[in-house]
Protein backbone atom coordinates (compact mmCIF):
# COMPACT_ATOMS: atom_id res chain seq x y z
CA UNK A 1 0.00 0.00 0.00
CA UNK A 2 1.86 3.52 -0.75
CA UNK A 3 2.61 5.29 1.97
CA UNK A 4 4.18 8.80 1.77
CA UNK A 5 5.47 8.11 5.31
CA UNK A 6 7.54 5.32 4.67
CA UNK A 7 10.12 7.59 2.48
CA UNK A 8 10.73 9.80 5.32
CA UNK A 9 14.30 10.38 6.35
CA UNK A 10 14.88 8.00 9.55
CA UNK A 11 12.15 5.41 8.74
CA UNK A 12 12.96 1.62 8.12
CA UNK A 13 14.22 0.83 4.52
CA UNK A 14 14.97 -2.79 3.76
CA UNK A 15 19.08 -1.79 3.81
CA UNK A 16 17.94 -1.03 7.94
CA UNK A 17 20.07 -2.67 10.53
CA UNK A 18 17.00 -3.02 12.78
CA UNK A 19 14.90 -3.88 9.93
CA UNK A 20 16.72 -6.91 8.39
CA UNK A 21 17.56 -8.24 11.85
CA UNK A 22 13.30 -8.37 12.44
CA UNK A 23 12.79 -9.80 8.95
CA UNK A 24 15.37 -12.63 9.69
CA UNK A 25 13.52 -13.28 13.11
CA UNK A 26 10.53 -13.85 10.69
CA UNK A 27 12.44 -15.67 8.39
CA UNK A 28 13.13 -18.26 10.72
CA UNK A 29 9.71 -18.52 11.68
CA UNK A 30 8.49 -19.44 8.47
CA UNK A 31 11.50 -21.93 7.42
CA UNK A 32 9.72 -24.94 9.54
CA UNK A 33 7.04 -26.37 7.42
CA UNK A 34 5.28 -29.34 7.06
CA UNK A 35 8.61 -30.48 5.03
CA UNK A 36 10.30 -29.03 8.11
CA UNK A 37 8.52 -29.57 11.38
CA UNK A 38 11.61 -29.98 13.45
CA UNK A 39 15.26 -28.26 12.37
CA UNK A 40 18.18 -28.50 13.65
CA UNK A 41 20.51 -25.00 13.83
CA UNK A 42 22.18 -26.20 10.51
CA UNK A 43 18.74 -26.97 8.96
CA UNK A 44 17.28 -23.30 9.89
CA UNK A 45 21.02 -21.39 9.33
CA UNK A 46 20.72 -23.15 5.41
CA UNK A 47 17.05 -22.54 4.86
CA UNK A 48 17.15 -18.46 5.83
CA UNK A 49 20.65 -18.27 4.32
CA UNK A 50 21.61 -17.03 7.99
CA UNK A 51 25.25 -18.08 9.56
CA UNK A 52 24.89 -20.99 12.14
CA UNK A 53 25.88 -18.23 14.69
CA UNK A 54 22.92 -15.82 13.36
CA UNK A 55 20.23 -18.86 13.22
CA UNK A 56 21.23 -19.96 17.10
CA UNK A 57 20.83 -16.37 18.51
CA UNK A 58 17.40 -16.15 16.50
CA UNK A 59 16.49 -19.34 17.59
CA UNK A 60 17.43 -19.29 21.30
CA UNK A 61 15.19 -15.43 21.40
CA UNK A 62 12.28 -16.88 19.90
CA UNK A 63 12.98 -19.90 22.36
CA UNK A 64 12.65 -17.28 25.74
CA UNK A 65 10.20 -15.70 24.09
CA UNK A 66 7.92 -19.36 24.15
CA UNK A 67 7.94 -19.36 19.94
CA UNK A 68 9.82 -21.94 19.75
CA UNK A 69 10.92 -25.25 21.81
CA UNK A 70 14.35 -27.60 21.48
CA UNK A 71 14.78 -30.75 23.00
CA UNK A 72 18.33 -29.07 23.03
CA UNK A 73 19.58 -30.39 19.43
CA UNK A 74 15.71 -30.24 17.03
CA UNK A 75 14.08 -26.79 17.15
CA UNK A 76 10.41 -26.70 16.61
CA UNK A 77 7.30 -23.78 16.84
CA UNK A 78 5.37 -24.19 19.70
CA UNK A 79 1.44 -22.90 19.55
CA UNK A 80 2.05 -19.66 20.92
CA UNK A 81 3.06 -18.63 17.38
CA UNK A 82 -0.90 -19.22 16.55
CA UNK A 83 -1.15 -15.77 18.92
CA UNK A 84 0.37 -13.93 15.99
CA UNK A 85 -2.58 -15.42 13.35
CA UNK A 86 -4.72 -15.24 15.57
CA UNK A 87 -4.58 -11.33 16.40
CA UNK A 88 -5.02 -11.23 12.57
CA UNK A 89 -8.17 -13.08 12.27
CA UNK A 90 -9.75 -11.67 15.64
CA UNK A 91 -9.21 -8.57 14.20
CA UNK A 92 -11.37 -9.10 11.15
CA UNK A 93 -14.88 -8.86 12.65
CA UNK A 94 -16.15 -10.06 9.17
CA UNK A 95 -15.05 -13.81 10.05
CA UNK A 96 -17.68 -13.89 12.89
CA UNK A 97 -20.35 -12.23 11.15
CA UNK A 98 -19.49 -14.79 7.77
CA UNK A 99 -19.27 -18.47 9.66
CA UNK A 100 -22.37 -19.31 10.49
CA UNK A 101 -23.54 -18.17 7.02
CA UNK A 102 -20.74 -20.17 5.64
CA UNK A 103 -21.92 -23.23 8.21
CA UNK A 104 -25.58 -22.53 6.40
CA UNK A 105 -24.56 -22.89 3.30
CA UNK A 106 -22.00 -25.95 3.48
CA UNK A 107 -24.76 -27.87 5.59
CA UNK A 108 -27.60 -27.04 2.12
CA UNK A 109 -24.87 -27.56 -0.42
CA UNK A 110 -23.05 -30.41 1.56
CA UNK A 111 -20.20 -29.15 0.41
CA UNK A 112 -16.89 -27.15 1.65
CA UNK A 113 -17.05 -23.16 1.61
CA UNK A 114 -14.61 -21.14 2.50
CA UNK A 115 -13.25 -17.39 2.51
CA UNK A 116 -10.18 -15.77 1.04
CA UNK A 117 -8.40 -12.74 0.45
CA UNK A 118 -5.80 -11.45 -1.37
CA UNK A 119 -1.63 -11.33 -0.83
CA UNK A 120 -0.04 -10.17 -3.93
CA UNK A 121 -0.49 -12.89 -6.47
CA UNK A 122 -1.63 -15.40 -3.79
CA UNK A 123 -5.02 -15.82 -2.25
CA UNK A 124 -4.71 -16.56 1.14
CA UNK A 125 -7.36 -18.83 3.31
CA UNK A 126 -9.10 -17.10 6.18
CA UNK A 127 -12.03 -19.39 6.80
CA UNK A 128 -13.15 -23.01 5.87
CA UNK A 129 -16.03 -24.54 6.69
CA UNK A 130 -15.94 -28.99 5.62
CA UNK A 131 -18.43 -31.09 5.66
CA UNK A 132 -16.16 -33.62 4.08
CA UNK A 133 -12.72 -33.56 2.41
CA UNK A 134 -12.54 -33.13 -1.52
CA UNK A 135 -9.77 -32.31 -2.16
CA UNK A 136 -5.97 -33.93 -2.51
CA UNK A 137 -4.40 -30.82 -0.56
CA UNK A 138 -5.70 -29.67 2.82
CA UNK A 139 -6.60 -26.05 2.93
CA UNK A 140 -6.73 -25.00 6.12
CA UNK A 141 -6.85 -21.29 7.34
CA UNK A 142 -3.66 -20.04 6.39
CA UNK A 143 -3.15 -21.62 3.35
CA UNK A 144 -2.04 -20.01 0.00
CA UNK A 145 -3.03 -20.88 -3.52
CA UNK A 146 -2.29 -18.73 -6.77
CA UNK A 147 -5.10 -16.16 -7.53
CA UNK A 148 -5.09 -16.76 -11.08
CA UNK A 149 -6.41 -20.42 -11.62
CA UNK A 150 -8.36 -20.50 -8.64
CA UNK A 151 -12.57 -19.11 -8.51
CA UNK A 152 -12.23 -16.70 -5.51
CA UNK A 153 -8.58 -15.95 -6.76
CA UNK A 154 -10.36 -14.32 -9.85
CA UNK A 155 -13.37 -12.90 -8.04
CA UNK A 156 -10.29 -10.98 -6.22
CA UNK A 157 -8.44 -10.35 -9.05
CA UNK A 158 -12.03 -8.26 -10.43
CA UNK A 159 -12.05 -6.16 -8.19
CA UNK A 160 -8.51 -4.30 -8.39
CA UNK A 161 -7.93 -1.68 -11.23
CA UNK A 162 -6.97 -2.58 -15.05
CA UNK A 163 -2.96 -1.71 -14.35
CA UNK A 164 -2.76 -3.24 -11.25
CA UNK A 165 -4.73 -6.63 -12.32
CA UNK A 166 -2.36 -7.02 -15.42
CA UNK A 167 1.03 -6.44 -12.78
CA UNK A 168 -0.06 -9.31 -10.75
CA UNK A 169 -1.00 -11.37 -13.26
CA UNK A 170 2.46 -11.05 -14.59
CA UNK A 171 3.71 -11.11 -11.19
CA UNK A 172 2.23 -15.04 -11.05
CA UNK A 173 4.24 -18.17 -11.78
CA UNK A 174 1.39 -18.91 -13.65
CA UNK A 175 2.13 -22.77 -13.96
CA UNK A 176 -0.33 -24.77 -14.97
CA UNK A 177 -1.94 -27.46 -12.65
CA UNK A 178 -3.92 -29.40 -14.87
CA UNK A 179 -4.56 -29.82 -18.33
CA UNK A 180 -7.47 -27.30 -18.05
CA UNK A 181 -5.19 -24.30 -16.22
CA UNK A 182 -5.62 -21.02 -18.42
CA UNK A 183 -2.09 -19.79 -18.37
CA UNK A 184 -2.31 -17.19 -21.37
CA UNK A 185 -2.61 -13.41 -20.29
CA UNK A 186 -4.84 -12.49 -22.66
CA UNK A 187 -7.00 -15.50 -22.09
CA UNK A 188 -7.00 -14.86 -18.10
CA UNK A 189 -7.73 -11.24 -18.51
CA UNK A 190 -11.05 -11.79 -20.44
CA UNK A 191 -11.67 -14.33 -17.77
CA UNK A 192 -11.16 -12.28 -14.84
CA UNK A 193 -13.47 -9.04 -16.98
CA UNK A 194 -16.34 -12.13 -17.12
CA UNK A 195 -15.75 -12.73 -13.75
CA UNK A 196 -16.73 -8.65 -12.98
CA UNK A 197 -19.18 -8.74 -15.39
CA UNK A 198 -21.62 -11.38 -13.75
CA UNK A 199 -20.32 -10.72 -10.21
CA UNK A 200 -19.33 -14.88 -9.47
CA UNK A 201 -16.89 -17.22 -11.11
CA UNK A 202 -16.52 -20.94 -12.29
CA UNK A 203 -13.55 -22.45 -12.31
CA UNK A 204 -13.66 -26.02 -13.81
CA UNK A 205 -10.62 -28.09 -13.03
CA UNK A 206 -7.70 -25.88 -13.67
CA UNK A 207 -6.44 -25.55 -9.98
CA UNK A 208 -6.84 -29.71 -9.26
CA UNK A 209 -8.51 -32.63 -12.07
CA UNK A 210 -11.63 -33.22 -10.81
CA UNK A 211 -12.50 -30.03 -8.75
CA UNK A 212 -14.64 -27.53 -9.69
CA UNK A 213 -15.32 -23.83 -7.62
CA UNK A 214 -17.45 -20.81 -8.09
CA UNK A 215 -16.61 -17.92 -6.25
CA UNK A 216 -18.68 -14.62 -5.20
CA UNK A 217 -17.32 -11.45 -3.68
CA UNK A 218 -17.76 -10.29 -0.29
CA UNK A 219 -18.66 -6.60 -0.06
CA UNK A 220 -17.39 -4.06 2.62
CA UNK A 221 -18.88 -1.08 4.12
CA UNK A 222 -17.28 1.17 1.83
CA UNK A 223 -18.30 -0.78 -1.44
CA UNK A 224 -14.75 -2.44 -2.07
CA UNK A 225 -14.19 -6.09 -2.28
CA UNK A 226 -12.76 -7.27 1.16
CA UNK A 227 -12.90 -10.92 0.30
CA UNK A 228 -14.48 -13.84 -1.71
CA UNK A 229 -16.50 -16.72 -0.71
CA UNK A 230 -16.63 -20.40 -2.21
CA UNK A 231 -18.08 -23.50 -2.56
CA UNK A 232 -16.54 -26.47 -4.40
CA UNK A 233 -17.26 -29.65 -5.67
CA UNK A 234 -16.55 -32.78 -7.48
CA UNK A 235 -16.59 -32.74 -11.21
CA UNK A 236 -17.25 -36.42 -11.09
CA UNK A 237 -19.87 -36.04 -9.01
CA UNK A 238 -21.61 -32.83 -10.22
CA UNK A 239 -21.51 -31.58 -13.75
CA UNK A 240 -19.89 -27.59 -13.84
CA UNK A 241 -23.34 -26.75 -15.50
CA UNK A 242 -25.22 -28.37 -13.02
CA UNK A 243 -23.43 -27.01 -10.37
CA UNK A 244 -23.84 -23.75 -11.39
CA UNK A 245 -27.59 -24.33 -11.57
CA UNK A 246 -27.91 -26.09 -8.27
CA UNK A 247 -25.18 -24.16 -6.21
CA UNK A 248 -24.63 -20.79 -7.74
CA UNK A 249 -27.82 -18.68 -6.14
CA UNK A 250 -27.37 -20.12 -3.13
CA UNK A 251 -23.56 -18.87 -3.01
CA UNK A 252 -24.55 -15.78 -3.98
CA UNK A 253 -27.57 -15.09 -1.61
CA UNK A 254 -24.83 -16.16 1.47
CA UNK A 255 -21.87 -13.91 -0.17
CA UNK A 256 -24.86 -10.98 -0.27
CA UNK A 257 -25.89 -11.92 3.20
CA UNK A 258 -22.53 -11.53 4.84
CA UNK A 259 -22.25 -8.19 2.69
CA UNK A 260 -25.67 -7.32 4.17
CA UNK A 261 -24.36 -8.19 7.97
CA UNK A 262 -21.21 -6.27 7.52
CA UNK A 263 -23.25 -2.57 6.27
CA UNK A 264 -25.23 -3.16 9.19
CA UNK A 265 -22.91 -3.83 11.60
CA UNK A 266 -21.63 -0.58 13.92
CA UNK A 267 -18.58 1.02 12.80
CA UNK B 1 11.49 -25.97 27.87
CA UNK B 2 14.42 -26.57 29.76
CA UNK B 3 17.44 -26.07 27.91
CA UNK B 4 20.98 -25.72 29.14
CA UNK B 5 22.06 -24.24 25.84
CA UNK B 6 19.91 -20.92 26.66
CA UNK B 7 22.26 -20.36 30.13
CA UNK B 8 25.65 -20.39 27.88
CA UNK B 9 27.41 -16.91 27.73
CA UNK B 10 26.49 -14.43 24.87
CA UNK B 11 22.92 -16.56 24.32
CA UNK B 12 19.91 -13.93 24.53
CA UNK B 13 18.73 -13.42 27.34
CA UNK B 14 15.01 -11.68 28.25
CA UNK B 15 17.52 -8.27 29.43
CA UNK B 16 19.00 -8.69 25.86
CA UNK B 17 18.65 -5.43 23.50
CA UNK B 18 18.16 -7.97 20.67
CA UNK B 19 15.44 -9.96 22.16
CA UNK B 20 13.56 -7.44 23.37
CA UNK B 21 13.37 -5.31 20.37
CA UNK B 22 12.58 -8.90 18.60
CA UNK B 23 9.62 -9.36 21.43
CA UNK B 24 8.98 -5.58 21.10
CA UNK B 25 7.84 -6.15 16.91
CA UNK B 26 5.73 -9.49 18.07
CA UNK B 27 3.78 -7.49 21.28
CA UNK B 28 3.26 -4.83 18.35
CA UNK B 29 1.41 -7.73 15.74
CA UNK B 30 -0.48 -9.36 18.89
CA UNK B 31 -1.61 -5.70 20.10
CA UNK B 32 -3.88 -5.85 17.24
CA UNK B 33 -7.51 -7.77 18.47
CA UNK B 34 -11.02 -8.07 17.89
CA UNK B 35 -10.99 -4.55 20.32
CA UNK B 36 -8.66 -3.03 18.27
CA UNK B 37 -8.58 -3.69 14.66
CA UNK B 38 -7.67 -0.81 13.29
CA UNK B 39 -4.83 1.40 15.34
CA UNK B 40 -3.29 5.17 15.05
CA UNK B 41 0.36 4.98 16.08
CA UNK B 42 -0.38 6.41 19.64
CA UNK B 43 -3.00 3.68 20.32
CA UNK B 44 -0.60 0.77 19.53
CA UNK B 45 2.61 2.60 21.56
CA UNK B 46 -0.32 2.80 24.31
CA UNK B 47 -1.28 -0.84 24.23
CA UNK B 48 2.22 -2.07 24.15
CA UNK B 49 4.07 0.30 26.24
CA UNK B 50 6.94 1.72 23.82
CA UNK B 51 7.31 5.09 22.87
CA UNK B 52 5.48 7.05 19.80
CA UNK B 53 8.77 6.90 18.07
CA UNK B 54 9.55 3.48 18.60
CA UNK B 55 5.97 2.11 17.55
CA UNK B 56 6.38 3.91 14.64
CA UNK B 57 9.60 2.30 13.63
CA UNK B 58 8.41 -1.45 14.14
CA UNK B 59 5.13 -0.40 12.67
CA UNK B 60 7.11 0.94 9.29
CA UNK B 61 9.00 -2.26 9.44
CA UNK B 62 6.34 -4.78 9.56
CA UNK B 63 4.73 -2.22 6.80
CA UNK B 64 7.86 -2.92 4.56
CA UNK B 65 7.68 -6.17 5.45
CA UNK B 66 3.99 -6.85 4.19
CA UNK B 67 2.31 -7.67 7.65
CA UNK B 68 1.19 -4.14 8.31
CA UNK B 69 -0.97 -2.21 5.76
CA UNK B 70 -2.05 1.58 6.40
CA UNK B 71 -3.74 4.40 4.76
CA UNK B 72 -1.31 6.77 6.42
CA UNK B 73 -2.83 7.01 10.19
CA UNK B 74 -4.59 3.97 10.56
CA UNK B 75 -2.44 0.50 10.80
CA UNK B 76 -3.92 -2.54 10.72
CA UNK B 77 -2.37 -6.43 10.16
CA UNK B 78 -2.64 -8.28 6.32
CA UNK B 79 -3.56 -11.44 6.01
CA UNK B 80 0.41 -12.31 5.26
CA UNK B 81 0.61 -12.63 9.18
CA UNK B 82 -0.84 -15.91 8.85
CA UNK B 83 2.76 -17.33 7.43
CA UNK B 84 3.94 -16.69 10.48
CA UNK B 85 3.36 -20.53 11.70
CA UNK B 86 -0.12 -20.06 11.41
CA UNK B 87 -0.61 -22.08 8.22
CA UNK B 88 1.93 -24.51 8.97
CA UNK B 89 0.88 -25.38 12.83
CA UNK B 90 -2.74 -25.69 11.11
CA UNK B 91 -1.74 -28.08 9.43
CA UNK B 92 0.40 -30.17 10.88
CA UNK B 93 0.05 -34.03 10.25
CA UNK B 94 -1.94 -34.74 13.28
CA UNK B 95 -4.35 -31.95 12.79
CA UNK B 96 -5.15 -33.92 9.36
CA UNK B 97 -5.24 -36.89 10.80
CA UNK B 98 -7.54 -36.12 13.17
CA UNK B 99 -10.12 -34.05 11.38
CA UNK B 100 -11.98 -36.32 9.36
CA UNK B 101 -12.60 -38.39 12.98
CA UNK B 102 -13.70 -34.94 14.36
CA UNK B 103 -16.13 -34.31 11.92
CA UNK B 104 -17.47 -37.88 11.65
CA UNK B 105 -17.85 -37.43 15.96
CA UNK B 106 -19.28 -33.81 15.58
CA UNK B 107 -21.80 -35.07 12.82
CA UNK B 108 -22.69 -38.53 14.89
CA UNK B 109 -23.68 -35.96 17.94
CA UNK B 110 -24.87 -33.29 16.30
CA UNK B 111 -22.28 -31.24 18.34
CA UNK B 112 -18.88 -29.15 17.96
CA UNK B 113 -15.89 -30.87 18.47
CA UNK B 114 -11.96 -29.26 18.72
CA UNK B 115 -8.53 -30.14 19.57
CA UNK B 116 -6.12 -28.01 21.91
CA UNK B 117 -3.12 -27.46 23.25
CA UNK B 118 -1.72 -26.47 26.19
CA UNK B 119 0.36 -23.30 26.08
CA UNK B 120 1.78 -22.26 30.36
CA UNK B 121 -1.47 -21.85 31.88
CA UNK B 122 -3.87 -21.82 28.94
CA UNK B 123 -5.19 -23.98 26.29
CA UNK B 124 -4.77 -22.59 22.31
CA UNK B 125 -7.54 -24.13 19.86
CA UNK B 126 -5.65 -25.96 17.51
CA UNK B 127 -8.39 -27.32 15.80
CA UNK B 128 -12.29 -26.64 15.75
CA UNK B 129 -15.82 -28.82 13.41
CA UNK B 130 -18.38 -26.87 14.68
CA UNK B 131 -22.17 -28.08 13.96
CA UNK B 132 -23.45 -25.03 14.97
CA UNK B 133 -22.37 -22.35 17.06
CA UNK B 134 -23.56 -23.04 20.65
CA UNK B 135 -21.14 -20.77 22.79
CA UNK B 136 -21.65 -17.19 23.21
CA UNK B 137 -17.50 -16.20 22.72
CA UNK B 138 -16.26 -17.44 18.89
CA UNK B 139 -13.51 -20.14 19.13
CA UNK B 140 -11.16 -20.33 16.44
CA UNK B 141 -8.07 -21.68 15.91
CA UNK B 142 -5.75 -19.57 17.80
CA UNK B 143 -8.19 -19.28 20.64
CA UNK B 144 -6.84 -19.04 24.09
CA UNK B 145 -9.04 -20.12 27.43
CA UNK B 146 -7.44 -20.79 30.73
CA UNK B 147 -6.74 -24.69 31.17
CA UNK B 148 -8.17 -24.64 34.86
CA UNK B 149 -11.75 -24.38 34.01
CA UNK B 150 -11.89 -26.45 30.27
CA UNK B 151 -12.29 -29.82 30.06
CA UNK B 152 -9.52 -29.56 27.56
CA UNK B 153 -7.38 -27.92 29.96
CA UNK B 154 -7.64 -30.30 32.23
CA UNK B 155 -6.88 -33.50 30.84
CA UNK B 156 -4.11 -31.60 29.43
CA UNK B 157 -3.00 -30.46 32.82
CA UNK B 158 -2.85 -34.10 33.57
CA UNK B 159 -0.63 -35.14 31.75
CA UNK B 160 1.85 -33.20 33.99
CA UNK B 161 4.27 -34.24 37.22
CA UNK B 162 2.58 -32.70 39.99
CA UNK B 163 5.06 -30.17 40.53
CA UNK B 164 4.60 -28.98 37.39
CA UNK B 165 0.64 -29.00 37.83
CA UNK B 166 1.31 -26.66 40.68
CA UNK B 167 3.13 -23.90 39.25
CA UNK B 168 0.85 -23.86 36.33
CA UNK B 169 -2.48 -23.39 38.39
CA UNK B 170 -0.39 -21.61 40.85
CA UNK B 171 0.84 -18.98 37.83
CA UNK B 172 -3.58 -19.15 36.56
CA UNK B 173 -5.20 -16.38 37.25
CA UNK B 174 -7.96 -18.49 38.43
CA UNK B 175 -10.73 -15.98 37.69
CA UNK B 176 -14.14 -17.72 38.66
CA UNK B 177 -16.24 -17.39 35.44
CA UNK B 178 -19.38 -18.76 36.63
CA UNK B 179 -20.99 -19.58 40.29
CA UNK B 180 -19.98 -23.40 39.21
CA UNK B 181 -16.35 -22.20 38.46
CA UNK B 182 -13.73 -24.10 40.94
CA UNK B 183 -10.84 -21.87 41.93
CA UNK B 184 -10.07 -23.85 44.96
CA UNK B 185 -6.35 -24.96 44.85
CA UNK B 186 -6.78 -28.49 46.89
CA UNK B 187 -10.07 -29.01 44.80
CA UNK B 188 -8.56 -28.26 41.34
CA UNK B 189 -5.80 -30.54 42.17
CA UNK B 190 -8.56 -33.36 42.75
CA UNK B 191 -10.35 -32.70 39.92
CA UNK B 192 -6.82 -32.80 37.44
CA UNK B 193 -6.19 -36.03 39.66
CA UNK B 194 -9.30 -37.67 38.90
CA UNK B 195 -9.49 -36.57 35.26
CA UNK B 196 -6.01 -38.42 34.93
CA UNK B 197 -7.56 -41.63 36.60
CA UNK B 198 -10.21 -41.70 34.81
CA UNK B 199 -8.49 -40.36 31.56
CA UNK B 200 -11.30 -38.28 30.40
CA UNK B 201 -12.91 -35.04 32.03
CA UNK B 202 -16.30 -33.51 32.21
CA UNK B 203 -16.42 -29.96 32.84
CA UNK B 204 -20.27 -29.08 34.05
CA UNK B 205 -20.85 -25.20 33.06
CA UNK B 206 -17.35 -24.20 35.19
CA UNK B 207 -16.20 -21.79 32.16
CA UNK B 208 -19.69 -20.74 30.41
CA UNK B 209 -23.61 -21.05 32.13
CA UNK B 210 -24.98 -23.27 30.26
CA UNK B 211 -22.21 -25.32 28.99
CA UNK B 212 -21.13 -29.17 29.70
CA UNK B 213 -17.91 -30.14 27.90
CA UNK B 214 -16.11 -33.47 27.88
CA UNK B 215 -12.66 -33.94 27.11
CA UNK B 216 -10.09 -37.06 26.39
CA UNK B 217 -6.54 -37.02 25.60
CA UNK B 218 -4.54 -37.73 22.77
CA UNK B 219 -1.84 -39.99 22.84
CA UNK B 220 1.69 -39.24 20.93
CA UNK B 221 3.97 -41.92 19.42
CA UNK B 222 6.20 -41.78 22.63
CA UNK B 223 3.24 -42.24 24.75
CA UNK B 224 2.63 -38.60 25.90
CA UNK B 225 -0.29 -37.02 25.70
CA UNK B 226 -0.32 -34.21 22.63
CA UNK B 227 -3.77 -32.70 22.74
CA UNK B 228 -6.96 -32.94 23.87
CA UNK B 229 -10.32 -33.38 22.20
CA UNK B 230 -13.58 -32.50 23.39
CA UNK B 231 -17.20 -32.11 22.56
CA UNK B 232 -19.67 -29.74 24.12
CA UNK B 233 -22.94 -29.39 24.49
CA UNK B 234 -26.30 -27.32 26.21
CA UNK B 235 -27.24 -27.76 29.43
CA UNK B 236 -30.51 -26.77 28.94
CA UNK B 237 -30.53 -29.23 25.92
CA UNK B 238 -28.48 -32.35 27.87
CA UNK B 239 -28.26 -32.92 31.82
CA UNK B 240 -24.59 -33.77 32.29
CA UNK B 241 -24.96 -37.39 33.49
CA UNK B 242 -26.71 -38.20 30.22
CA UNK B 243 -24.12 -36.34 27.74
CA UNK B 244 -21.69 -38.30 29.85
CA UNK B 245 -23.87 -41.37 28.85
CA UNK B 246 -24.38 -40.66 25.22
CA UNK B 247 -21.42 -39.06 24.26
CA UNK B 248 -18.52 -40.00 26.81
CA UNK B 249 -17.73 -43.49 24.69
CA UNK B 250 -17.59 -42.18 21.28
CA UNK B 251 -15.56 -39.52 22.47
CA UNK B 252 -13.04 -42.25 24.05
CA UNK B 253 -12.97 -43.76 20.63
CA UNK B 254 -12.46 -40.97 18.23
CA UNK B 255 -9.60 -39.87 20.74
CA UNK B 256 -8.12 -43.53 20.47
CA UNK B 257 -8.63 -43.52 17.20
CA UNK B 258 -6.50 -40.30 16.52
CA UNK B 259 -4.14 -41.72 18.72
CA UNK B 260 -3.82 -45.16 16.94
CA UNK B 261 -3.95 -43.14 13.92
CA UNK B 262 -0.83 -40.80 14.92
CA UNK B 263 0.85 -44.40 16.16
CA UNK B 264 0.55 -46.10 12.53
CA UNK B 265 1.95 -42.94 11.05
CA UNK B 266 5.04 -43.66 9.11
CA UNK B 267 8.08 -41.52 11.65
Amino acid sequence: MANAASTRAGDPSPGDGYVQSFARGLEVIRSFSAAAPQQTLSEVAARTGLSRAGARRILLTLQALGYVTTDGKLFSLSPRILDLGFAYLSSMPIWNLAEPVMESLAGQLRESCSAAVLDGSDIIYVLRVSTHKIMSIGLGVGSRLPAFCTSMGRVLLAALPEDELERRLLASERTPRTRHTVTDMALLTRRVAQARRQGWCLVDQELEEGLISMAAPIIGRNGRTVAALNVSGQAMRTKATQMQHTMLPQLLVAAQTISGLLLAQRA
